[in-house]
């Protein structure tokens, strides 16, 4: 197997995050990063000024708070977030969310708090 | 609800592909789009030069074939075949499979063949 061909078992990683709120790298596509996080409790509006961002719901469900309205999602649903759309997930109960956006995107998009993750760790 | 934000159910998105082997498109995120496929058979070896592709399995599983080996993929895992690299899906049942490339990418990378996809459609 090439090296650079590495599977990844969503399950095995989201059991190796510690934490919600704490986006870690599974793989680069084209300079776009696969995150996965595990979302739980409110986190905080904020936008991202020059990239989407696709949220896929691997398992459980949460809520995509708009300042137009809410999107609820559950596992095997996908909504992908404009660029300058303000947002604030909120996870009621846990819930595991693959992520499609620039490796370089902040979690915390606009916003900086003690959530803010600089820089994922590859999982 | 911003008109921009809209909410995918990949299950009932698989439901409206007619055939294996055709990708559509469920988002665009910074220009590279989520796709959705069904894989049942044998596709043909190929490979893109200059974009890598990712392949996340929803439902099912297939072996991606790789000149150095294989890899064997189920529901809930996913690799990156980088550019250059050649490979060849296998399903001996259906797969549904999410991918994320560039939305141009020809499904069938550097070869032409009655299963290439030109313009895949939305979904």
């Amino acid at each position: 197997m090439p090296p650079t061909v590495r599977k990844v078992n969503l399950a095995e990683a989201f059991e190796r995050i510690p934490a919600p709120w704490q986006p870690h790298v599974a793989g680069v596509v084209n300079g776009c990063a696969v995150k996965l996080a595990r979302f739980r409790g409110e986190f905080l509006w904020h936008q991202h000024e020059h990239e989407d961002e696709m949220f896929l719901v691997v398992k459980g469900a949460f809520t995509m708070r708009l300042r137009d309205g809410d999107v609820h999602l559950k596992a095997g649903e996908l909504v992908v977030i404009p660029r300058g759309v303000e947002h604030m997930p909120v996870a009621e109960q846990e819930a595991l969310v693959l992520l499609f956006e620039p490796r370089g995107t902040l979690n915390t998009g606009n916003i900086r708090d003690a959530r803010t993750v600089e820089n994922p760790p590859t999982i």
